[in-house]
């Protein structure tokens, strides 16, 4: 890994370059909107909290990480991954951390490798790059580190200059932490992001559990499809009295339909005495993700739709170990069909903001820049996951912008649960996103006075006012 | 939008720049081919012909511009988009245009954008970009224009250079300004081209109208598939001895299949009665395909086939304004599989040329390329609609090219219905090949002679010779 | 063609060039890894094998160069290609070569012209470009090449520095020349890879004799999917003891899925009678592809699998001249629903090496790269077919190494059955290597170490090791 050079991720081209720093100086010190991401809450409840060692920090939580290690044949056990029974998984946090730093080499030329070495470099000010042999060593340093009270969350929230982060909550989340953060009087905004999935996808395990729950929290009594709707904006409502600005749904395709009340109703009994057709949980999904926006349009609650991966496609791994093991695969995706009946119901309702994000990039130029260029409500959210790198945003400049223009896209979200990474991944995209504008402008396609607005907008307001955050 | 530099659109590094300026200087005087499009015939017909307004020319005709500004929630209506009801819409043509200079930021990056950039510099001499502020002065400026003997189109047809233009005619339509052209004696070449969806997708409104009046202006009793097809034989008879040199066919997929004609005429008979099978617009255009393709086969007309575009997605603007109203949306394609039977019919004969054209890039490098690689009688059209931009076009260089050589490509054409335009857009090739070109001559991949004749087949010769134009 | 360029294929860019020449220039001598490819044994079994005329060299074998040809009207048959019905086709080789030489300029850009200009040059020491002028000079000058000792196979073996070469050979092959290259002593490793397409195609014309076939060179009674399955493993032991490392399996799609042996034998009887089901073919290969990665899991034979050409799309022209006849066309693919079965059986199997090639570059970020980085079984083959170009590598570095990094990918392979392009190919494939780590390099993703590491892994290491060549 290399020294952080102040011209990192630039073209080499001098002229180039040179236009792309100086248009990164100028955003470099914006604070961070992080409007999407999977941050626990917990971390900013307890003003003392502290992050455990540096595996429980990097590594074991880190499906980024740990896939890479699987993928070469490491075991998810001998990384301390955790398995859903219970049983033992490794428990020796420096063994962990020299297997990883006897790997490390496997990160060459990958995000989570230009993340690590600035996370490395700018939280930790190691100086050295890891290796097998100083692995000990830098193990005690960052350890030392994470003990201290510079490292706890709320002092690294300010040295990161965060301005407000969002989480992402189960419809069915009581949001203790996010009312126990208000209550301390901190000021910087941490807000919930109601994710209903786990009561939307009735086909997933424990549904009518969430269900019963659903109820309790909201003091209905779910026997109907009217009593379930009601229930949900129940819930929204509290979100959006414990600050909520938006929603955020995943489906694994983008299929979207509308169905009677009482066709509605029919499938939801189905749930309820779990005896479903087999496209009960598609259609009855499609459905509601046209209800979500409807509420949407009544509430004000911008809508998040992630759409397009086979979740855990090693059935394997799933089984020992459960969800979000670094064994999700993309999908190809279809939207121009499956979301016009959708958009056809709500996509130019003024009221409506509805931000797509796909795992299929082939869909960048062909359906979603000239969706997201014509219908008022849409947004195209950044590239997301595997796409969330340098070549991914470069990608995504060349593929959308042309047709969507920029402003009809929802700037940058770092979408991780990896909080000492957050700084790096907005610099790879603010990097990216100068030296893009600099390729428009050293190319006679914008002028200054555009590049610099531009260049504003994608780093720092595109996302603010994509999600209501002003 | 930036001054006009002479080095616009090139690559910033040195060596590939110069390079690219000394290629792009062989063909910038080179008359502009334009053998496609959809530039209405009546401007030429009328040698006193007027543009409207700024708003009227620049405007309210042009989805690329309105659907952009429909994405941030300014209505059609308000842009003075007129409704199929007759109902009225915004006339205030001056407000129509301050609120286009406002949102004029949006086209940042954008093809439009560097096309209004173009026009404005080049066609109209306007020395300051539009803004806000301006924008009335700038209105009365372009107006002014508007209205002198300079601006009209046979005056500006000669001032841009251009050798022939075609536009793009239904089956039905008289070619009566053609026929005006052709008698008032004005030489540069305006021809026809034979588009019969009107007649041949049975299942558009309308479309028994369309036969009626097939029948009328062929004089044929259309009562069965045997004298439908010959009364479309006739009328390619027609538009040839009209000058035309091309048929082309819009078709959602593409789907090929031949029909016995027993069948053929039994779906015919179906459409006739209004009582048609799902499937039977479908099978009816597949078949039809292959017909056309024999028809050209023993006419000689070049036949083109513009696939994958989901037609006025947005249900509620259709309705209100009708056709072409920026809501049309590109669709995943397949040709591999779907074309084949047309090209083991026609595919090597070499009477047959197939000019392709996709929404989809994704099958550039794994469909068209092989597939035009290989049949004599394909070829592959430029980066369309969407794709009809200085990335698109490099992306279509990068995809295509090194399987199909360009030579089994159709070189550039427009496409375009906003006259003024047509510059900007041969000006964005030109330099896209130029650039590209230069990029292979750097690297070694190509000598000197080689970019020479690669630059004036892409700037001139490939169009000419695909539509046979010589 | 361009004298080659020391910096030929670089990046103009004076500062990524400099690293690029810097790092081509460590790996620039490593002998050639070629670990799949089609040259015929033949060529080494006899000592005193003389390659024919240039013609026959050069183009009537590649239909690389024979469909450039035809796509611009030039029939086959008057290129020499043989005829499946033994009928005459052009036999004047002068003639043809002549032909050529009059196209030579078709090729421009393409990899087929990268890689003719640099046999040329290199091999045949051609000082001047081929024209029409000079066509048969210069076959008079590669014809006398020809004939001389120099130009025997074995001699360029050790000229072209290749350190392995493995072949392509069915499982009814009796690997004779391999057995004959074997006990010459030559030293050369020319090892077989075992491709039972021809025995696991149930519907492919001749299926039944190759089974016969089967039966007779294993001894076994091939009665039933038990005995068929047996002799399939006798055939790899046979291989294996011939020194294969690996087995290579065509696919028109990467369906894969487990039958029951009695639902495997119902099929094998139904085919072994000419009486299959639609399915039964498609179901067939996919259950036994799992079955080959079982028996890959017990005798460690590399498992190859190249997914998604559509063989033989022009129907006249296979009927005349038969297989690889240059109009195989690639299909849209899906991997990660259609391989997932065969890898919750063995893909986190260790003993199982699976390495995967598509024809569609749509699934490079979408499928492939998010799979091979997850599971420990798979590796992604380099760049296949129409994208084994220069411009292609770098949208499969682009798009594939980001998320799956280069550890999880298999190196560079040629695939040719054209000998004497295989310098050239690999030239193109270290020297597109460079420029991606260099380009890597120069904005700071990595340090000088990684590069060295990346570039030799990429040149050399990669390939060896995937296929169990060390």
């Amino acid at each position: 890994m290399p020294k952080l050079s102040a011209d990192r991720y630039f073209s080499p081209d001098p002229a180039q370059r040179s236009l792309a720093r100086d248009l990164y100086a100028q955003v470099a010190d914006l604070p961070l909107i992080c409007p999407h991401g999977h941050v626990d809450p917990r971390l900013f409840a307890d003003p003392d909290y502290k992050f455990g060692s540096p595996t429980e920090l990097l590594i074991i939580p880190d499906h980024y990480i740990f896939r890479m290690l699987y993928s070469q044949g490491i075991s998810l056990e001998s990384l301390g991954v955790p398995k859903v029974s219970g049983e033992p998984s490794e428990t020796d946090h420096r063994k962990i951390w020299q297997t990883f730093a006897d790997h490390f080499y496997l990160f060459r030329g990958t995000p989570t490798g230009c993340w690590l070495n600035h996370e490395f470099q700018t939280v930790f000010q190691l100086e050295n790059k890891l290796t097998s042999d100083n692995a000990q060593q830098i193990y005690d340093q960052i350890d030392g580190q994470l003990q201290s009270e510079e490292f706890q969350p709320r002092r690294l929230h300010e040295r990161f200059n965060i301005e407000v982060l969002c989480t992402t909550d189960m419809a069915t989340d009581t949001l203790e932490h996010h009312q126990t953060i208000r209550d301390s009087g901190w000021s910087s905004p941490i807000l919930p992001t109601f994710r209903p999935d786990d009561v939307v996808l009735i086909d997933q395990p424990g549904w009518l559990q969430k269900i019963e729950r659903l109820g309790e929290l909201t003091g209905e009594s779910i026997i109907s499809y009217a009593s379930y709707l009601k229930a949900i904006e129940n819930r929204r409502e509290f979100f959006r009295s414990m600050g909520a600005k938006a929603t955020d749904h995943a489906a694994v395709n983008a299929y979207t339909g509308k169905l009677s009340d009482s066709a509605a109703d029919a499938i939801f009994q189905r749930a309820l005495q779990g005896k479903m057709n087999d496209d009960d949980a598609q259609i009855f999904r499609g459905h509601m993700l046209i209800e979500l926006a409807r509420m949407s349009t009544e509430d004000g609650l911008v809508m998040q739709l992630h759409v397009g991966s086979d979740r855990n496609h090693n059935g394997n791994v799933f089984d020992v170990f459960g969800l979000d093991k670094g064994c999700d695969i993309p999908l190809a995706t279809e939207f121009t069909r499956s979301i016009r009946p959708l958009l056809n119901e709500f996509g130019s309702d003024p009221r409506l903001s509805l931000i797509l994000f796909t795992l299929d990039e082939s869909t960048y130029a062909r359906e979603l820049a000239p969706l997201v260029g014509h219908y008022p409500s849409l947004k195209l959210g950044p590239p997301w996951w595997f796409h969330d790198s340098l070549h991914g945003m470069r990608r995504y400049f060349d593929q959308v912008m042309e047709t969507a223009g920029i402003y009809n896209t929802a700037g940058f979200n770092d979408d991780t649960r990896a909080y000492p990474s957050i700084p790096a991944r907005h610099d790879v995209w603010r990097r990216a996103s100068a030296d893009w504008v600099a390729s428009l402008l050293v190319r006679g396609m914008i002028d200054d006075q555009d590049a610099q607005a531009m260049m504003r907008a994608l780093a720092y307001d595109l996302a603010k006012q994509a999600y209501n955050l002003d």
